[in-house]
C-alpha cells in the first residue's frame, strides 16, 4: 500500500510541477526550481524502488551524499581513527609584522581565546551560523583539497600546498612568494598565563607583544618550525587533556591585503607529522585547513575556520576527513553533518550565551549504524532513543540475571561465585593503594568502633555483661577480616544490627527465666543457623533475591536509614544525664548549690553494704564537703541542693558538637561542587570531609575542655564478664534435647540473616554503583555461616551485612574519570573494588584496644554526629527519597526525571504513598516487640511486594512498551520516508 | 578599494564556472550547479553595485529575501503586532475514534503534553532539526495559502479551505467531505490536572479516556465548535500567562489514511475570532495552520508542526505572518528565520536535551534593525552586540549625569529635586499598600531599634548619659519620619552612625576638661553645621558626587559592611559577661559554689557609702547566704567561691541564638530558589524569612528559659539624665567666642555628614537598582541640615544615611515581574519607591516605648544575628567581593563576568588589590582615634580614587574601546560582505 501511494504521491507531484511552471516568476528562478523539482522527484523515485526490491535495492535509499559515506567509511570500520585535536590560529596585524595567533581549540569542546582577557574561555558547545557552514561548504568546493599529501616540514607542504593552487589556476604565480612568507609566520599559542607575569610590566602589554616577535629575517629562517618540539610545547600542560593517539588538526585562518580572491586549502597528510610549534602541544598534524582571504571579512572567515574546526572535532565528520577518496567525499561528510545539527530558533536564544557541555552526548556510532541502514542498526538506533535515560527504571532483577541464576546443580552457585571471584583476588589488593581508601578506612572505621561501641554497650546491659563493649569489638574485628578477606562481596561491611540485639534479649531472657546456660543455647542456636545457612547456600536458595523489586530494596533500605538517623538522634537526646537549668538566673548564683551531707548515722549502719567502711573511716569525723559527687555516693552521702540535677554547658555543647559535626560534613561533601581551589584540592577536602570535620570538633571540645562524654574504648584484653572464657563448651550445662530444639530459633536467626545479608548485598550491587568484579551471593552466606558458628563458639556477638556503612562503604570510594578533554563532564566509572579497605578497618578496630589513649578524646556526640550524616547520606541516593520530595513540589517545579516522563504523576505519587504506608507499618512493628519477627515481616513484604509490584511494573512496562510501540512505526516508516539525506532536503528547498 | 577587489572576484568566480563545468558530472547535476554559480553571481554583482552606489542603491544590498522583507515590514511600523500564542493539536485515533489531542504549545518557549506522564514539560527552548524546517518550507511553497480569510466559525474556515484545495486542484473533490469530517473532530486539550483524579480510576484510564469522546453525530453537530468559551476554557488557569492583547495561531497535525499526498493549508483570518473549542485558553484565532497527511510519518509531520509553531512565536516572523501579503513573503520570512538559527554540532549536544530557557534573549527589534540597514539599525545593532553586557561594567557617573548636573544657579539643584519629587508625592503613599511593605517594616524597624539601642548605649556611656537610649529613639523616630516625608530619596534610613558617636565622645571629653557646657556646645558646632550644610545645597556642591567611582563606592560600602559584620561578632564576644567554666567537671559539683560572705565589719563602717545600711540592718545579724548576688553587692559582702564567675549555659545558648538566627536567615532567604511549594508561598517565606528566624529563636529562648541578656527599652518618656531638660537654651553658659568658635568642629561635621550621606545615596541610587522617580541629593542635604539643628536644639543625638540599612531596605522592596510567559525568568523590576515603609518603622520606633512589654522577650543575640545577617546580605550585592573571590578560585572555574572577558585577569587582580590595600588602611586608622577625621580621609580617597581611577579606567576604557574598534571594520564590511540574506547563502550551497 505504502508503495502505491508513493506512486501517486510521484503523480501528483508531476502535475505539481506543472502549476508551478504557470506561475509568474523571472525566467532563471523558475528554471532553478523546475531543476531541483525534477530532482526532488528522482530522489522520490529512488525511494519507490527501494520499497519494492529488498536489501540490494535499500542502498538506493540513500541519497547520495549518505550513500557515498556508508561506502567510505564501510570500507574499513575496523581500524578506530585516531581522537582530532584542531587548533585554529588567526593572522594578526601587530605594529607591521604579521604573526599568528592562536584563537580557539578543540579536544571535544571549544574553547576561545577571550580577546580582551588574555585568558582561555570555558569549554562550550559551538554554536556557529548556518552561515557559516554553506559558506565552508563552498570553500571546500572551490578551494584545493589535497588529500594523502607527503610532507615532512611546514615551508614543503606550503610550496605544495602553493603550486597545487598555481597549477589548478586558483592563484596568480607572482604571489606565490607572499603567500608562502605569510603562511610560514611564527605562531603565538595562548600557554603562557599572564597572570604569573610580574605585576610591573601592565601598560607595558603592547611592548611584551612586540618583544615577542623576533626580526623578520631571523623568523623566515625557520628556527619556529623545528622538527623536533620545542620546551613551550613539551612544557605545556594541557597535553594531559589530549588523548595519546590524537593527531591535530591546523585551522589557519587570516586576511592579507595583496588576496583579491580567498585562498582555501585543505590538507590531509598520509602520515601524521610534528610540524615545530604550529601546534601549541607536541601531537603531530594531519589536517591543514588554511583560509586567506581579501580584507574586510575577517569575521566571516573566523566562522568558517570555526565551522571546519568543529567539523573536525566530530567524530563522524573525522571519520570521512581521513577516509575521504576526494573532494566530493569531504562535501559529502558536511552534508551529513548539516543533516544532523540541531537548530535553535533565534528568538529563543541568544547566540552570545556560552552553552555549556552536556553531561552525555550521543555516539557517534549511532549516527554511523543510521548511516550502515543494516536492520540492527536501524533497531539500535530507535531502541538507544526511547530508552536512553529509562534504563533506570527498570526494576533490579534484571541486572542480577546471571549471578543469580538458579543452577540446580549441587554447590553449583557456590562454586560459580568462586570462579568468579578468584580470578580478581589479586587486582582485590593491589586496586586498593590510592589516597581515596585512606580517607575511607578513616571514615569506616571510625562508623565501625561507634557501632561496635553502642552495640557492645546495648549487648552488654541486656545479657548482663556476657556480650560486651570488648567482645564487640573482638567480634567485629574477627568476622570483618575474615569476611573480607573471603568473602564474595568484600565492599560489605559486617556489623551488629538491631534484630539480632533484641533476639539475643529476648533469648537472655528467657534462658534466665529458665535456668537454662544462655552461652551454650546461644552456641547450639549458632551451628543450626550456620548449618541452615549452609542448606542455603548448597541449594542455591539465594536466587530468589533476583526477584527482589525497587520496592523491597528501596524500602528496606529506607527503613534502615531512617533507623540510623532516629538513633542518633535518640543517643543525642538520651544525654540528659546532663540537664540545662531553665530557670537559672545568673542574679541567685549564689543559692545554686550541691552539697554532700553526711547520713544518718543510724541508716548507713542498716546497710550492710557500707559496714566496711564505716570500719576504715570514722564517718562522723570526716569533711563531707570536701568528696566529690562519686565519693559522696559512695559512702552513702545525700546529695542537697538546687545545682545537683544539673550540669552546666554540656547539653548545649553536646548539641553544637553533634549538629556541628554534621552540617560541617555536609559542607565540606559539597565543597567538591564549588568553585575555589583546584579541583584536586577540593576532592581531597570532599574525600577526607568526616575526617576533617571529626578533627575540628575534637579540636573545639578540647578547647572547650568540658566534661562531653567520650567514646571509650576497653583497654584490656579479656572477656567483660569475669566468669566467662574465651571459648563456649558445646555440652554439659543443658539437657540434651536443648541441642535439638534450638533448631526452632535457629530457623528465625537464619531467616533473618538470610534477608539482612543478601538485601544488603543487592543494594550494594546496584547497577548504578557499576560494580565490574560481579558479585558473590552464595559465597557471602557461606562465610557468614561460618563466622555465625565461630562466634557461636567464642561467645562472641553474631555479624551480619549493615546496609547503612557499606553504602557509606561504596560512597567513600567512587571513582571519577579524571582525563577528559576541557568541558567533559567527569564520568562515574565505578567503585574501588577490593579488600584492602575492609580488612584494615577491622585490623584497626581490633587494634583499637591499643589506641584507646587517643580515641579517649572523641566526644560521643561527635560520633554521633557523624552516625546522622551516614544515615542522610545513604537516603540521597534512593529515588523513594526523590519521590517523597516530589509531594512537595508543584507540578511546574519538578525536576526532570525519566520516570515523570512516562508515568502519570498520580501513580508515582499513589507507588510513593503505598511504599510510606509500608515502612510506617514496619517502623511501628520495628518499635514494638514485634521487632523480633522483623525479617519474617521483611520477607513478607518481599513476597507481598513481589505480586503488588508485578501489576505495577505491568503498568509502568505498559507504558514503557507503549511508547516504544509508537516508536515501532516511525523505525518501520523511515523506509517509507527515506534515508533523511542531505540531497533530498535541501533539493526540498525552494 | 573593496568594489574594485568584489569585481575582481566576480572575475574569478566566473572562472570557475567554467572550471566546473568541465568536471565529470552527470547531466543534470551540473546543470543544476552552473544555475546556481550563475544565481551566486548574480547577488554578487547585486553587492558590487550597492557598494557603488549610495543609500538608495544600498538597498539592493538585500537579498531578495530581506528586501521582501525589509519592504512590508517597513511599512506600518508604528502598529505593533500582538502577541501570538501557539497551540500544536495532534491526530489520535483512539479506539477507532479520532479526536484532535493538544500536544504542544508556545507562549515565547515550548511546553510539549509529555506523552506518558499526561503532564506538562517544563519550558524549553525549542530545538528543531534542519530537515522539518526545509520540509515547512516545501510545504509553503506546495500548500494552500489563505490570507485574509473572512471567517466566523470553524466550520466555514474549514468548508473554505477546502474548497480552495479543491480549486487549485490539489485535492479530489469526493475527499471533501472526509476532510471537513477530520477537521471537525473534537479537541482533547491538556488542561485537567490528572493528579485530581481520583486514584480509584487508576488502571482504568483507557476507559477513562474514551468516556472523554461524545459519539460520532453529537461531535459533528458541533456543539464542540460554539462561538462562546467553554467553561473549561475560562477556567483555565494558564489564561493569566499570556498577554492580554494575545491572539492564537492553532497548528492541526494528522495522519489520514484517505490521503495519498500532504494536505496543507495556512490560513490567516482577517478578524481574530474564537473558535469554539479549538485553543486551551479563550483567546481569539488569527493563524491556522493543518496540515494532513497520508499515514506513516508521523514523527516527521510533529516535526514540521514544531517547526511553523516556533515560527509563529518567532518576534520577527510573527510581523511578518500579519503583513504578508502573498506566499513568498512567507517564505521570505522562513528564509530570514533560516539566515539567523544558531546551529548546535550533533556530536556535541543531545537533541534530546530539553534547553533551558536562557535569562535574557537579543530583542526582535535588533533583528529588524539589521533589515532596515539604515545606518543607525546597524549601529544599534553591533553596538548592542558589543555592549551587552558591559555596561555594568561602566563607572556610575553616566547615570547620575543628569540629576547632579552643578546648575550654576542659586538653589538650582534644590529646585529641580523638588520639582522632580512633587510629581510623586501621592504615589509615594500609596505604592506602599503591598503585602511586601509589611515585611520591609518589620524587618528595617527591627534592625532601627536595635541599632538605636546600640548606639543609644554606647552614647550614653561617652556623653555620661546627656544622650541615652531614650534620647536615641527618639532622635530617630524623629529625625527618620520628617526626613521619610519630605526628603528626596526616602529609601534612606537615618540612623547613627560610628564617625558620629566618637566626634561626640571627644566632643564630650573635650568640654568636660574645659568646663564648657557640653549641650550649649553642641547646639552651637549644630547650628553652624547646618547652616553649612545650606551653603553647599544652595551652591549646588553636591554635583561633585558625580564623580564618584566604583572604586570609592565599592570601597565605602565594603568597609560599612564589614564594620557591621565586626560590631556584630564583637558585640557576641562582648558577651563575656557569661563565660564557660571550662575545667568543670560534673563529678565535683560539691565544689561549685559561690557564697556571699558578711564583710569584715571595720572595714564595712570604713566605707561610708554603707554607713546608712549599718544604721537600718544589723549587718552581722543578717543571713548573707540568703542574699542574692546583687544584693550580697550592695550591702558590701564579697562573692566568693569557684561558681562565682561562671554563668552555666548563657555563652553557648547564645551563640545558638546568634548562629541560629543568621543561619535560618540565609536558608530562608535561599528557599526562594528551592523546588519546594508553590512560588507564592516560597516568596512570602522568603519576605518573612528575618520576621520568622526571630520568632523561632525568641520562641527558642522562652522555652529555654535562660536569662539570656533581652532587648531593653526605655518605658518612660523622659531625658536620660535628670538635669536635662527636653530643650537646650543657646545662650548664657558659654563665653561668646565659642559661638563662633564652633565653626571649626562643625567643618568637620558637616565633611562627615555630607560625604556619609551623599555616598549612600549614590550606592542606594545604584543603576543596578532601577530606581526610576529619581533621586535629590540637594534636597536630603537640605532636610538632614534641618534635622541637625533640631536635634541639636532638642540635644539628641544626630542623623545620616545608614549605608548598610538602607541598601537592607531596598532588598526588602524589590520587585519582580510577576505574569511571564512560561519558561521566562523573572524580570527584576526595580524597587518599591514610596515614603510609607520608612514613616511606619519610624513611628514604630517611637512607639517602641510602649511596646516594651513584647520587645522585652528579645533576646540581644538574635538582633546580633540580624544584624551580621544585614552586613553579609550588603557584602553580597558588591563586585568588590566577588572579585576578591576570584583570587581563591582557578582559572578554570571563574564565572563568565564580562569584566573577565575583556579585562586580563592580572588587572582585575590588581585593582582589587588595590581596593583591599585602600580598605586596610581605612579600616586600621577607623580602629584608632583618626576615626574622628574619618570623613576627611573618605574624602581624600575619593579624590585620590578619581585619579588613580581615571588611568584605571582608561585602561579598561581602551580595552573595551578596542574591543568596540575591532567590531567596527565589521559593521563596515557588513556592507561589503552584503547582507546575509538566505537566497545567496543558499545559493552558494551546491
Amino acid at each position: 500500500q505504502c508503495r502505491l501511494k508513493n506512486l501517486k504521491t510521484l503523480l501528483v507531484l508531476l502535475t505539481l510541477k506543472k502549476s508551478y511552471k504557470m506561475t509568474k516568476m523571472d525566467k532563471m528562478e523558475s528554471e532553478l526550481r523546475l531543476l531541483k523539482m525534477t530532482h526532488v522527484l528522482y530522489g522520490s523515485l529512488n525511494v519507490q524502488m527501494g520499497h519494492i526490491s529488498d536489501h540490494d535495492l535499500k542502498l538506493r535509499n540513500l541519497s547520495p551524499a549518505a550513500e557515498r559515506l556508508r561506502h567510505i567509511l564501510g570500507e574499513d570500520d575496523s581500524t578506530p581513527t585516531p581522537t582530532i585535536f584542531t587548533e585554529m590560529d588567526t593572522l594578526q596585524h601587530e605594529g607591521g609584522e604579521l604573526e599568528w595567533k592562536e584563537s580557539a581549540r578543540w579536544v571535544k569542546f571549544e574553547e576561545k581565546v577571550e580577546e580582551g582577557g588574555e585568558r582561555w574561555s570555558k569549554p562550550h558547545v559551538s554554536t556557529l551560523t548556518l552561515h557559516s557552514l554553506f559558506e565552508l561548504r563552498t570553500c571546500l568546493q572551490t578551494g584545493s583539497i589535497l588529500l594523502d599529501l607527503e610532507g615532512y616540514s611546514l615551508p614543503q607542504i606550503v610550496d605544495e600546498i602553493v603550486d597545487r593552487h598555481i597549477a589548478d589556476g586558483l592563484l596568480a604565480p607572482d604571489l606565490k612568494e607572499k603567500i608562502s612568507y605569510v603562511l610560514l609566520r611564527k605562531h603565538r599559542h595562548q600557554t603562557k598565563k599572564p597572570i604569573h607575569r610580574s605585576l610591573a610590566d601592565i601598560g607595558k602589554s603592547s611592548n611584551a607583544a612586540s618583544s615577542l616577535f623576533t626580526d623578520q629575517t631571523q623568523s623566515r629562517s625557520m628556527n619556529d618550525i623545528s622538527d623536533t618540539p620545542s620546551t613551550d610545547q613539551l612544557k605545556n600542560k594541557f597535553m594531559k587533556k589530549i588523548p595519546r593517539d590524537a593527531e591535530a588538526s591546523n585551522v589557519l585562518i587570516g586576511e592579507v591585503d595583496f588576496l583579491e580572491k580567498p585562498f582555501v586549502s585543505f590538507v590531509r597528510l598520509s602520515q601524521a607529522t610534528t610540524l615545530g610549534g604550529l601546534t601549541e602541544v607536541p601531537v603531530p598534524t594531519r589536517f591543514l585547513f588554511i583560509l586567506l582571504g581579501p580584507p574586510g571579512k575577517t569575521k566571516s572567515y573566523n566562522e568558517i575556520g570555526r565551522a571546519i574546526a568543529t567539523l573536525m572535532v566530530d567524530d563522524l565528520f573525522s571519520d570521512v576527513a581521513y577516509k575521504a577518496r576526494d573532494r566530493d567525499d569531504l562535501i559529502a561528510g558536511v552534508d551529513e553533518f548539516l543533516d544532523e545539527v540541531i537548530v535553535l530558533p533565534p528568538g529563543e536564544w541568544d547566540p552570545k550565551i556560552r552553552i555549556e557541555p552536556p553531561k552525555k552526548v550521543p555516539s557517534a556510532e549511532m549516527r554511523k549504524s543510521v548511516l550502515n541502514l543494516n536492520e540492527l542498526g536501524q533497531m539500535n538506533g530507535s531502541a538507544g532513543g526511547a530508552a536512553g535515560g529509562e534504563d533506570e527504571d527498570l526494576p533490579a532483577q534484571h541486572e542480577l540475571g546471571e549471578e543469580l541464576k538458579f543452577t540446580g546443580r549441587f554447590c553449583g552457585g557456590l562454586w560459580l561465585d568462586i570462579k568468579r571471584k578468584l580470578p580478581w583476588y589479586c587486582s582485590d589488593i593491589y586496586d586498593g593503594f590510592h589516597i581515596q581508601s585512606i580517607s575511607a578506612v578513616l571514615f569506616i572505621y571510625l562508623g565501625c568502633i561507634t557501632n561496635a561501641i553502642t552495640f557492645g554497650g546495648l549487648l552488654g546491659d541486656a545479657t548482663d555483661n556476657y556480650q560486651g563493649v570488648m567482645e564487640s569489638f573482638l567480634g567485629t574485628a574477627l568476622a570483618g577480616t575474615v569476611f573480607c578477606l573471603f568473602g564474595g562481596q568484600p565492599l560489605i561491611i559486617l556489623s551488629s544490627t538491631g534484630p539480632i540485639l533484641i533476639f539475643e534479649k529476648l533469648l537472655y531472657e528467657f534462658s534466665k527465666n529458665n535456668s537454662i546456660d544462655y552461652m551454650e543455647l546461644r552456641l547450639w542456636i549458632g551451628l543450626h543457623a550456620c548449618f541452615q545457612c549452609f542448606v542455603l547456600v548448597l541449594s542455591d536458595a539465594s536466587y530468589i533475591i533476583k526477584y527482589m523489586t525497587r520496592f523491597t530494596e528501596e524500602g528496606f533500605s529506607s527503613l534502615i536509614s531512617f533507623i540510623f538517623i532516629s538513633d542518633a538522634i535518640k543517643k543525642m537526646v538520651a544525654l540528659k544525664y546532663y540537664p540545662i537549668n531553665r530557670g537559672f538566673k545568673p542574679d541567685y548564683i549564689t543559692s545554686y548549690k550541691c552539697e554532700c551531707i553526711a547520713p544518718d548515722q543510724g541508716e548507713s549502719v542498716k546497710s550492710g553494704s557500707h559496714q566496711c567502711f564505716n570500719q576504715i573511716f570514722n564517718l562522723t569525723d570526716m569533711d563531707w564537703t570536701q568528696l566529690s559527687k562519686k565519693e559522696c555516693e559512695k559512702y552513702g552521702g545525700a546529695l542537697v541542693g538546687n545545682a545537683c540535677k544539673y550540669v552546666p554547658d554540656l547539653a548545649l555543647m553536646s548539641f553544637i558538637l553533634f549538629f556541628g559535626t554534621y552540617s560541617m560534613t555536609v559542607s565540606l561533601k559539597k565543597f567538591k561542587f564549588s568553585r575555589y581551589f583546584p579541583t584536586k584540592l577540593r576532592k581531597l577536602i570532599s574525600d577526607f570531609s568526616i575526617f576533617m570535620s571529626i578533627m575540628s570538633f575534637v579540636g573545639l571540645d578540647m578547647l572547650m575542655g568540658l566534661d562531653t562524654p567520650k567514646l571509650i574504648v576497653p583497654t584490656e584484653f579479656k572477656p567483660t564478664r569475669s566468669d566467662r572464657g574465651w571459648l563456649v563448651m558445646p555440652f554439659g550445662k543443658n539437657p540434651w534435647w536443648w541441642y535439638v530444639a534450638s533448631f526452632i530459633p535457629a530457623l528465625l536467626v537464619t531467616i533473618l540473616i538470610f534477608m539482612d545479608q543478601q538485601i544488603s548485598a543487592v543494594i550494594v550491587n546496584r547497577k548504578e554503583n557499576k560494580l565490574k568484579k560481579g558479585c558473590g551471593y552464595h559465597l557471602d552466606l557461606f562465610w557468614v555461616g561460618i563466622l555465625m558458628a565461630v562466634c557461636s563458639f567464642m561467645g562472641l556477638p553474631w555479624y551480619v551485612a549493615a546496609t547503612v556503612i557499606s553504602i557509606a562503604h561504596i560512597d567513600s570510594l567512587k571513582m571519577e574519570s579524571e582525563t577528559s578533554a576541557p568541558g567533559e563532564q567527569p564520568q562515574f566509572l565505578g567503585v574501588r573494588e577490593q579488600r584492602l579497605t575492609g580488612i584494615l578497618v577491622f585490623v584497626l578496630t581490633g587494634l583499637s584496644v591499643f589506641l584507646a589513649p587517643i580515641l579517649q578524646y572523641i566526644p560521643m556526640p561527635v560520633l554521633y554526629g557523624v552516625f546522622l550524616y551516614m544515615g542522610v547520606a545513604s537516603l540521597s541516593g534512593i529515588q523513594f527519597w526523590e519521590r517523597i520530595k516530589l509531594y512537595l513540589m508543584p507540578l511546574k517545579h519538578q525536576p526532570d526525571f525519566s520516570f515523570l516522563r512516562h508515568v502519570p504523576l498520580r501513580r508515582v505519587h499513589l507507588f510513593t504513598l503505598v511504599q510510606i504506608v509500608c515502612l510506617a507499618v514496619l517502623w511501628i512493628l520495628k518499635s514494638t516487640f514485634l521487632a523480633i519477627i522483623f525479617p519474617v515481616m521483611v520477607s513478607v513484604l518481599h513476597c507481598f511486594t513481589f505480586y503488588s509490584s508485578c501489576t505495577f511494573k505491568k503498568n509502568v512496562l505498559t507504558i514503557t512498551l507503549a511508547l516504544r510501540n509508537k516508536n515501532i512505526p516511525s523505525v518501520k516508516t523511515s523506509c517509507c520516508k527515506n534515508h533523511k539525506g542531505t540531497e533530498r532536503i535541501f533539493s526540498n528547498y525552494n
